[in-house]
């Protein structure tokens, strides 16, 4: 799937307002409003916790241990945009810091989500950019071998393509195709409206065994009550 | 060990005001007054930092990427219950979020131990419903298949029976059982007494060396001081 | 190396001074500055965040499960010491709480960084006694099996030599040579300069492509724009 | 649940024609006739391919890097015998070789499973003497801190009862309580006889998708078949 | 990119020939030959040593505990195929068997690629059916949760698409779009070629670091020689 | 304490004679020998089983996905030697094939050792040419950053001086400093002629209890025998 060597100057977005309503749900809500799909493995972290953005994605392929192409994204990035960074091979290293995160936000990057490590993680926190990474590791990188900028790319598991969507927040981090994000915003919409009635519910102290009409499906699969 | 497919109604708990005693002293002291058994593995972490509570445990056993039995296992719970949810197969998915919070908050739940993961974990904070997981993760999970209720449980390689007296904070989480609660209070008890007034002879500057009285028996073990 | 059953009772320590001024570069900038090598493997975590230290290595060699030694190192703290625990198999039980705690702090110890498991840590951080740990486990240890202290020791990693130098913050840990403090020190300071300038520049949208000069060494390696 | 310093000398154990019945299965097999509990978690692996051994479990509980009790747990031996040892904090040193391996033979045992690490594997291959461990390891142990024999444990995961039959090959590792061992073993017998069939007709061409007449629920759970 | 409860039956192969001559140069020189994409990560092991296998890609996306769908792919099989199975959440299961082994085999299926766990390993080797998983687990899945047939899917972090030519051996795996099979066949023959010369130079006692010509480059980077 | 960038050309080795001998023990004999200091980490693997290898170490440290060194190395080997290779950033990159085997063999290295991964290891198994190593990986490397040869290096957690001896086989690597060989050898003959007789009494059916007369002080630390 991967390219390497090659930048792809011309992504097409996704629709900003898009982005922002999706982020609005939170990863998980969006999560099942994609129909369970384009989750990021949960290793991947927020440096820090309390940070909910959301985003039109830029990709990068990253070398281990070699972060030359982070600077070559910068130039790719637009306001609105969360950087999406994959590792050709697991690495720990500390890719992304202090400096880094300046460029980037200078250039309007709301986050970077990094199969990878990063550090300075007090400073970025202090400049409240937030970061999802596999690690935080003290160890820099070289800028020696060529990776790809808004390829398609697997990170954390997720497949996305420049211009989608991603979501992420203290749960974790998912990513909505560019052209099902409008069907999925729809969804969490239904989604939130249909919880919030439950949680009033259940807050009363009904039982999800009653709401959701489980006992007889229950009793069917068997499941007996021992009063002993 | 397990059975599948029932719950028992009937728990015989610990006294409340035991679970509540031991509560008082920490996981790590009511894990040395148990003589050191009892303990959940430390792959488990807490959601927030600085929760500590105990309580009587209802159990329930899940399979894996299913939390069915998590809404049957609501309906047994009492005021002053730990949900300890164990997972017959090793499991990252957030099984557990606001809406089961809410509802396990309103039977009187104190907190939730689960062998999987969670998800929601800013409005679980801010209900101030801790959760000890072994991740967090924003995959929900199916409704397909039957666990049990109430029976003993391995839980992060705890083994807890129903009634049993649980004990979570920073340091982790431990397991009393119901018939060892009130000897284990009293050990935790001495223990406590013992080391508030060493706390105060090492803040002075006395050694553990001198106060333990150990240099004989390191001597004896061969110890040899070096002044070169 | 190691050698089991001895106390060397004189360091060669860092002075204090230099240790003190690397501490205030940061774990990250300090790794830079020694060449990138003395670096702690990154699964060593604070136990709490915000805490940066730096100080003289006293090291101990401990056994899984046994930290007899850590009442034998104690005596050998002076103030400004940070105590380097290795052990010599893996092991995440907590060889370290609130007593030990409060003998280092009486001692004058700035940091306890230990391969190995802690625990207390909420009256660790109410101390404010930071600590490096590889786990936070309820476990406590027995004091039965000698090792060592003040060998060299390898710790998540890092070879540390008793005197070295260590710094440790969110980002990790980092060990200088006692030899090698001042040349990094000057170079530590060198970088430091030459990034607050580039800060500045890469913060007003300068992007990192031109600042760098990355242009021509990136087409050199072929790397090519795509437009369409 | 664990009681610590103890050894129990009376053991009822399963029948031995039992354990050798079940052993004929396989554990994968095993584990489906109990209902699918009882399973060690599968990061146990056998230290040479090839084997199968069922048997009657005598339990030990270890200290971590301490095998001290593996010699009491010997003279518990009976012939038909499988050693399941559990430890109280996770360890991955070589508790067990060539020694203890020589003297357990010689009492009749027929295998060991142990939640931590062994050694000298070669010669356990040649002696014929398999173990099913968590790690292969050249660190001994110290015989210095007392466990217990022939208590209830918690061994990968597993819950074993002294007398429980154990069952394992390359496939992982099963425990069956003693009064269940007739059971299971009439289970076992029928689950083989229907699957011989099954898998001629599989063999034949037949889709499991036929056989089992899973179409309809297939379609009923939505399932759609696209041609383009 | 997922879609679930859906099933591609038409699969546009890439030519069975180019599969079957990649399949001759294992999966490092043909990894190579894409120019380093396409690897699926390093945790998949084969169940047996020996095996080389390639073939083209059906995929199946499967849920955490549930192989219902390979029933379903199995009707999707044809000769020269090879089963890619994902999984939506990671997981370490027996998804597959000697059952399901057999029928895959009578499909015409040269082997499983699996991000899950497989049990029956004695009888798969047996057959010489060649499984490369995450696990080997004796623990069986459910039948409850529809995934896909023949949609893209991540397996262990690589991309694959129906038709794609897919290499595995002792090695691991590597995936090779359909679209590069023919082009990657000619960068695979022309490297082979040149290594056996470097081969037979390099067995002759010839350095790399003469035949490559580093000697300069090296210099060049500051690499210094030191006799002391 | 490493030093990048420098090739150490002179080696005082340990002389062959103890290397050899020291092999005939095997790794978990030489480990015990030496006071039990100087393991490698038991996540570094052999490739193949059966092998069982001795010599000198010369050491080598790599960058993470960077085999350059690796070619310098070669230059340094002496019939006997064993390379030794670090990687300063955790990384499973298959830095090692069947070219470089081709390389090292020719120089007359015995075998290789590597904290990283290695590929081609059906051909290295053919070649009989023994590695061990924490992955196997299809992922070659670049050749573009420094690294150091025969400097002290930390292996797997192991610190390896160039000329110390290093014994490997299926329990895993050891490592004796050079200054230490003789006399580790001389307790290594020590210990296995103790070990033989004790072997035999093991198998005729004595008890470990009683021929290590550890009745007595099982009895004082208070393990207590139940009947019942």
């Amino acid at each position: 799937m991967y390219e390497l060597g090659v930048v792809y100057r011309k992504v097409e977005r996704a629709e900003q307002r898009l982005a922002d309503e999706l982020g609005a749900f939170g990863s998980a809500t969006v999560h099942e409003a994609t129909g369970r799909v384009g989750m990021f493995q949960p290793y991947l972290r927020p440096i820090y916790a309390g940070a909910r953005v959301s985003g039109t994605a830029v990709t990068v392929l990253l070398q281990p241990g070699d972060n030359w192409m982070l600077h070559v994204v910068a130039e790719q990035i637009r306001p609105g945009d969360i950087v999406v960074a994959a590792v050709t091979s697991a690495c720990t290293d500390g890719f992304f810091g202090d400096l880094l995160a300046t460029s980037f936000k200078a250039r309007g990057a709301r986050a970077l989500v990094i199969d990878g490590g990063c550090r300075d993680v007090k400073t970025l926190t202090d400049l409240e950019f937030p970061v999802w990474s596999r690690a935080i590791s003290i160890r820099g990188t070289v800028k020696a071998t060529l990776g790809s900028v808004n390829v398609p790319v697997v990170c954390a598991g997720a497949l996305v393509h420049p211009g989608d969507v991603v979501v992420a927040d203290d749960d974790g981090v998912v990513c909505v195709p560019r052209t099902r994000a409008a069907v999925t915003l729809d969804r969490a919409n239904e989604r939130e409206a249909n919880e919030r009635e439950k949680r009033a519910r259940l807050a009363s102290g009904v039982l999800g065994l009653d709401m959701y009409q489980m006992r007889e499906p229950l009793a069917k699969a068997g499941l007996r009550y021992i009063d002993g």
